[in-house]
Order: structure tokens, then C-alpha cells, then sequence
């Protein structure tokens, strides 16, 4: 393939793109038509035969439909509904389910650099045990019937003490528990969306924040996200613009990158927020790894516009389910109705034991451990990964999150691809990106990337 | 208040009942003109001044507009979506979350008639503490890591030999864990189910099929359901004029009525349901309540047209989430998406115990004696209610629900909410019912039913 026909290939393939992500985020809904070739092809700065090109790809690919004398259409999804009919199907590798799936289906020999948790010997292992024992000699109501609507008061109350800590005010009345941090924010999405309301993402952000407003049918929109939080001048014009009812973010520690919100955006966000009425779902599920706190979002807004979530899979355990959602007082009813219509009881058992091992002295040593564990890690692979050209975006203050550039051209898909036939799983950068616009990205979660046969396999298909 | 008007009055609340009736099935949407004074009337077999008062009562309510010169409208429903408001305001007692919440939030010393559960200590305690025992010396995974994604192998394995045991034939790999019964339907809903699709339920219901439908904001249809399975000249009347995309019931013991699908009612459901392509949801939680395997529309169908789920919460416990669907093959993949993207890894620590729980030599004799611990309640609770004029509609062949009609024309509302006064929980019949036709009727659950006290407030609640 000599030099031009590569750079053609490549063009194709960023159009095909471009109109697979419009698809994905649901700027082009099924039956919608397609910008014209001419239109296509001065927009995105390529000729009109490229377009043609990568229309009849996609048209063979059955994304999209041609119909002779009028234009190119979205085809219909078949029905029943399907997550991953929407989304690009000809690099799978780049799905925002890919990740989750590889990770969650690994055997138990496989390495993870890819996965977003910690390996169950860094969690309290010796305090869950402890809890088990306590739970039981329980009172059987504890681990056989259910709970209440709003769960586990101690627990609530506990939660609310620690978010205090973090400048977050709430009273234990309105903080509802939920069965992860995951169905926190579905329940969110189905109390505050509509059908085709539009929903703010970062760029790069958390892959299962698009896969779970994918099926709510949100249409999505994305803002690059800086060292210090969002673009703001992005932010403000996408609000402006697109007029999203919702905005989903990591607080403390962003997920993929590390990054840190910083007072001014934060004060900017929320200034931006007021005006636009953006309500804001703050995910402050990397808290205990902080070892300082960062600006939370509610804390500055008091929960009127924001809507603070977590869980405890990332400190505690993944296996025993556990979230919380802490909102203004006037919405807490109708979030226990839609719980309760879509979960009924919530898991009590779950979070029996989560407060067993929370409000045993010894989880403050864990989580203190925990955070020098990390640095430790931290400072380990990314020497390591430097060695190997693979260049960290930026050195976290905290947390397990390495967001890499990879060497030269490298595409972190074809790279993740390589891995995961020597059964080591991956996090490539465009599962994290709305835009697909992180292809030379890669995440790295430190605690899964000690083994030397991670750095063996990179080094192999980095070579290529 | 003489004879005349209060009959008038009842005219008034039966046209308003029904409005609300098709507000809440969104037979009715937001916006929506209602039918015409003069149709209705018509329609209701009542005088066009009963309309006028019914609907000016309504608008007063907040829930339909009047707009002079062009009619009556659905009022647009207030953003966020809450499903309170969907349903009627006036008369709480029959919302299908009121005997939910009321059960869920009962202090410990309240009794509950009225809750679809049986008491903890009715429950395999002994089992469950044992299970706990050896969860906290097993490997640190089983209580700190994700699951996979279709769920503990061994515990889908016992599910398939299970369900093969009532004739119903699926490989584990076509089963996948949910964090409940209530969620597998969740997810169904959301796989199978556009906005505005209409879904089928059996009149009475579980009162939460309704609130989850609303939930995913399906237009609900309702068929009389017979002590042999649902009217069939009604099913196939609705069926053909509603074209509904689901059909969400129970096998084996039916809840509230506690009547048994017959074969034949079974085999003419599933040819009506292959005629109009209509999917069935088989909820098939109350299975090891019985004495004799009734028929399962998913064992005549072999999983093709019919999905089968089920959970533990009945018999093994509340506190402990965990549900299963067991589907066609080509449906698990995208199932599984939907499930990640939603609760991500799932419940892996109440599968755990749910397994050990059931793999434990007891639990087979914990059944037997539970399932003969039922029928002499049922028995002894029969009994005592029919001293006091209330008469089971049919005396159940297992299970735990006793549906009852109360004698003359006590309005089960009133009782339930007398009741609540002096701490009982009752489940009146409307809650269970679309048409709002069981305002008679009353659901007992034997096992919550043992306390004299319940009787004595029955007994003066009955007299007024």
C-alpha cells in the first residue's frame, strides 16, 4: 500500500467514524438522513469520493441504507432492542462494552491491566471475613428479609458523616441506598430523562456512562476533559448549544485520566449549570483513595443541581453490591418508588456487611494502606511504561488510573486485540472517547499491571 | 346523604376511576383529548351530568385541562417523571406501590397481612447462618470480586436442573443471574419494550408488574384472570385488538388469586400468543411452594415465545438478591449487555450464599416443611376469615395468598387504611387490579396472617 492510498484509507475510515459515533450518541437516529456527500465532504475536509467510499462501506456494513435518488438513511435497528447494534460494530475492540465484557468474562489466570478494580487481595479481606462471621450470629431479619425503602439506617448514617467530611451536606434522609453505583445512576436516568433528551458525557469518560445512557436512548454529547476538569469554553458553548439535561461526571478522581477538578472550573461548571438549568450527576465513587479532598461539585452547590452518587466496589467489595444516591429532599420519594418498582427490596444483605466491615476499626487502615499500596504501584508502572514510550497524560495525585498516549501511530485497539490473545486484557483509549478521538490512548489501572508478563506483551505488540 | 345522591356519587368516582384508569395504563397520554361528555356518557351508561362533575373533579385534581370550546385534555405530567403522579392521587390506598411501601417500611412490631413474603424465621436460618460460616473461610473472590457476566456457573447449573425437574429445558449457558426476580423483568422490559409498546397483565396482578410497566411507560392492557388461567374469549379479544408486544404473568401459583393455569387455558395462550407474535414473561417465583408441578407455559413452548424467570426471595431469602432469565440463546448476548451497562457485575455474594444455601443437604427438607407449615395456615387463617364473612375466592392448592372477597360492600381501601391506623398492613384489591374492578377484595398472606390481633381488627374495621 503506498503512501497515498493509506492516507485515503485512513480518511475513509475517519468519516466512517464520524457517522458511526453521530449514531452512537444518537445525533442520527434510525430512518434519519445522512448529511450529503458534498456536505460530508466539505465539513470534514476530504473529497467527495472519499465520502462515496465510506457511505458504501457503512451501506455494506448495513449501518446505513441507500435509497437511490434521495440519499443515505440510518437503518432501522432490528428489534429486540440492542445495546450493540447501535453502537460501531466493525471494531469491536472499541466498543464501550468491550472492556467491561473481556474483563468481567476473563478467566481467573488472565491479567486485567484494563479493568477499572482492584485484585480481591488489596480489598479488607480480613474484615469482610470478620463481617461474615458476625453476619452469621445476626438477627435473622439482617441476611433474610427485606429492607427498607431507603436501607440500612446506619449505614445511611454513616455516609452521610463521610461525605460531611468532603464538604458535602446531607442529612441521612436523603441519601437512598441503591444495589451499585452503576444502578444509582439508572435510576437517575429514569427519574430525570425523556426519550432523546440529551446527555453530557467527558471526553474521555467512564465507557459504561455511555453503554448505560445508550439504553435510556439519551442522545449523548461530549466535552474534552482537561488536567483540571472540562474544557469550560467547550462546556459553555455544548451547554449552549445542544442544551443537555443532564451532565455526568467523575468527582475527585477522573476515570480514565486521573485528573483532578479544580475549585475555578468547578465554580464554572455550576455558574454554567444555573444558567442552562443543567442538573449534574456528581459519581464520587473513587473518594476513599484521595489523600486529600479535591472540590466536590454538591459541596459548592449544596445538592440543588447536583445529585452526589457512589458505592463501595472500589474500596470494599465488588461481590457485595452497594450504592448510594444523595439528592435534594423533594426528589427522595419518587426515587423509592422507582426502586422499588424496578428492584423492590434492595440488597440488604449487601449492605449489612458493607457496614460490618465500615464501622470496623480497622477499614480507616485499609483505606490508609490502600493509598500508599497505590503510590507505590503508580510510581512503579509508570516508570515501567515509560520505558516502553508509553507516556502518562499526566501524574495523578491519586487513585489506580494511568491515562497513557501510546508510542508514535500505535492504535491502542489493534494493541489491546494482540493482548488479549496472550490473555491479557486492555483498556483501549477510544472506549472511553463519545468522539472516538483517543485511538492513541490506553488506560493503565496500576494495581493489575505488576506482573512482568504485562510489560513482555506490550513490548511484543507495541513491536508490532 | 340520601339513597340518590350517594349512588350519583358512586357514578361520579366510578367515571373518574375510569379516566384515571386510562391515564395510569397510558391508554390516555399526556396531552391527549378525553372522549366527549356526551361519549363518555354514553359509554358509562350515566347521565352527561355525572361526566361534567366527574371531569370538573378531575381538573380540580390537577389531572386532566379543561379547554373551553375544545374539550378536556391529560394534563402534561411535571418533569421529573414520577410514577406516583401517573397513577390516582386521590385514593392512595389503591396505588400499586401503596401495599409496598406500607410493607417495606413497617416498623418491626407492625403486622403485614397485606406483604407478598413470608417472616424470616419461616426462612432456612439455620442454612443461611451456615453459608455465611463458609463464605468467610472461602477464596477472597467469592466476597470481594466482580461475577461473570451470566452469573455463578454452578449456581445457572442447579437452575437448569431445577427448572427440568417442572419440565422446562435450558442449558446454564441460556441462564443468566439477575439481583432479583423484579429485575430480570427489568431488563426484559427494557430489552423487549419501545415507549408506548403495549403490555398485557392479568387482572388481578402482582401489583408491581404494574408500577415496573409504568415505569418503562407501556401502555397496560388487563384480561380477568379465571381459577384456571386468564379468560381466554377476553385474552384473545385484547390480544387481537391491543396487539400487545408482552404478556407479563405468574406460573404455578398465581399471585394475588393463588389459582393454577390449567393445560388447556395453557396451550390456547400459547397458539393466541404464536398467532399475534406476543412474547410471554413467565414469572415463575412461587415454584417451590407446590405440592404437584403445575404447568409451565415455558415447558409447552420450550423457551421459544416464553421467557422464564424466577428468584430466592420466596423461600430462601428476602436479604440476599439474586433472580435468574432463562431465554433463548440468541437473546442472552444482548441480555447481557443490557445487565452490564445497568447493574455491571452483579450480585456475586448473594449468588454465592444463594448456592450454597441450595446445594446444602437441607434445603429440599426446609421446602417440605415450609410447603406443610403453609397449608395448615392456610388452612387455620381460611378458616377464621370466613367467621368473619370474608370468603376466599378459591381455596388454593400451595403458596401463601389467600384472595378474599369481604363481605357486602366494604370497600377494602377503607379497611386497609383503618388498619394501618393500629399498625396491620393489608393488601386491598385494587391495588392489584388495572380495571379498578376488585375494590371488594382483599390478598391475605397465611404466614402473616397467625396474630389474633389480626383478626380483632379486621373484626372492627368490618363493622365500621
Amino acid at each position: 500500500m503506498d503512501v497515498n492510498t493509506e492516507l485515503n484509507t485512513s480518511r475513509v475510515a475517519t468519516v466512517m467514524a464520524t457517522i458511526r459515533q453521530r449514531i452512537a450518541g444518537r445525533n442520527l437516529t434510525p430512518g434519519a438522513k445522512l448529511p450529503s456527500v458534498r456536505a460530508m465532504a466539505k465539513a470534514s475536509g476530504v473529497s467527495t469520493s472519499t465520502v462515496v467510499d465510506a457511505y458504501e462501506r457503512l451501506v455494506a456494513e448495513g449501518v446505513i441504507l441507500s435509497r437511490p435518488g434521495s440519499g443515505f438513511y440510518v437503518a432501522n435497528q432490528a428489534a429486540p432492542f440492542s445495546l450493540s447494534d447501535i453502537g460501531p460494530k466493525l471494531d469491536r475492540a472499541v466498543d464501550p462494552f468491550w472492556v467491561s465484557r473481556q474483563s468481567l468474562e476473563a478467566d481467573d489466570g488472565d491479567l486485567k491491566p484494563g479493568c477499572g478494580w482492584l485484585p480481591p487481595s488489596w480489598l479488607p479481606e480480613t474484615g469482610i471475613r470478620r463481617a461474615l462471621r458476625t453476619l452469621s450470629r445476626a438477627d435473622n431479619r439482617a441476611f433474610a428479609d427485606y429492607g427498607s425503602p431507603l436501607g440500612l439506617p446506619p449505614l445511611r448514617q454513616h455516609i452521610a458523616r463521610r461525605m460531611a467530611e468532603r464538604g458535602v451536606e446531607a442529612s441521612p434522609d436523603q441519601i437512598m441506598l441503591t444495589e451499585s453505583g452503576t444502578q444509582a445512576i439508572d435510576l437517575l436516568c429514569r427519574f430525570l430523562l425523556e426519550p432523546d433528551d440529551v446527555v453530557l458525557v467527558d471526553d474521555p469518560c467512564y465507557f459504561n456512562f455511555q453503554a448505560l445512557l445508550r439504553a435510556h436512548r439519551a442522545r449523548i454529547v461530549s466535552v474534552p476533559y482537561t488536567p483540571s476538569g472540562p474544557n469550560i469554553e467547550l462546556f459553555s458553548q455544548v451547554v449552549a448549544e445542544h442544551r443537555p439535561r443532564l451532565y455526568i461526571t467523575n468527582s475527585a478522581i477522573h476515570n480514565p485520566t486521573g485528573a483532578t477538578l479544580s475549585p475555578v472550573a468547578a465554580h464554572k461548571v455550576l455558574k454554567i449549570a444555573d444558567q442552562f438549568e443543567l442538573t449534574i450527576v456528581e459519581d464520587d465513587i473513587f473518594a476513599d483513595f484521595e489523600h486529600t479532598p479535591a472540590p466536590r461539585l454538591a459541596a459548592f452547590d449544596g445538592l440543588d443541581r447536583v445529585i452526589h452518587i457512589g458505592s463501595f466496589s472500589k474500596t470494599l467489595s465488588a461481590s457485595a453490591r452497594c450504592g448510594f444516591i444523595a439528592a435534594k429532599p423533594e426528589w427522595v420519594d419518587a426515587l423509592i418508588d422507582l426502586k422499588i418498582a424496578t428492584t423492590f427490596g434492595g440488597g440488604r444483605l449487601s449492605s449489612e456487611l458493607v457496614y460490618k466491615v465500615l464501622s470496623d476499626g480497622s477499614y480507616r487502615k485499609h483505606v490508609e494502606a490502600l493509598r500508599s499500596r497505590l503510590s507505590e504501584a503508580m510510581f512503579n508502572v509508570s516508570a515501567k511504561l515509560k520505558n516502553l514510550g508509553i507516556v502518562p497524560w499526566l501524574e495523578p495525585s491519586a487513585g489506580m488510573f494511568l491515562w497513557c498516549r501510546l508510542p508514535g501511530d500505535v492504535n491502542a485497539a489493534d494493541v489491546a486485540r494482540a493482548a488479549l490473545e496472550r490473555k491479557i486484557v486492555l483498556a483501549p483509549g477510544n472506549a472511553f472517547s463519545l468522539s472516538q478521538s483517543a485511538q492513541n490512548f490506553m488506560r493503565f489501572n496500576v494495581s493489575q499491571t505488576l506482573d512482568a508478563r504485562v510489560f513482555d506483551v506490550l513490548r511484543d505488540t507495541l513491536r508490532g
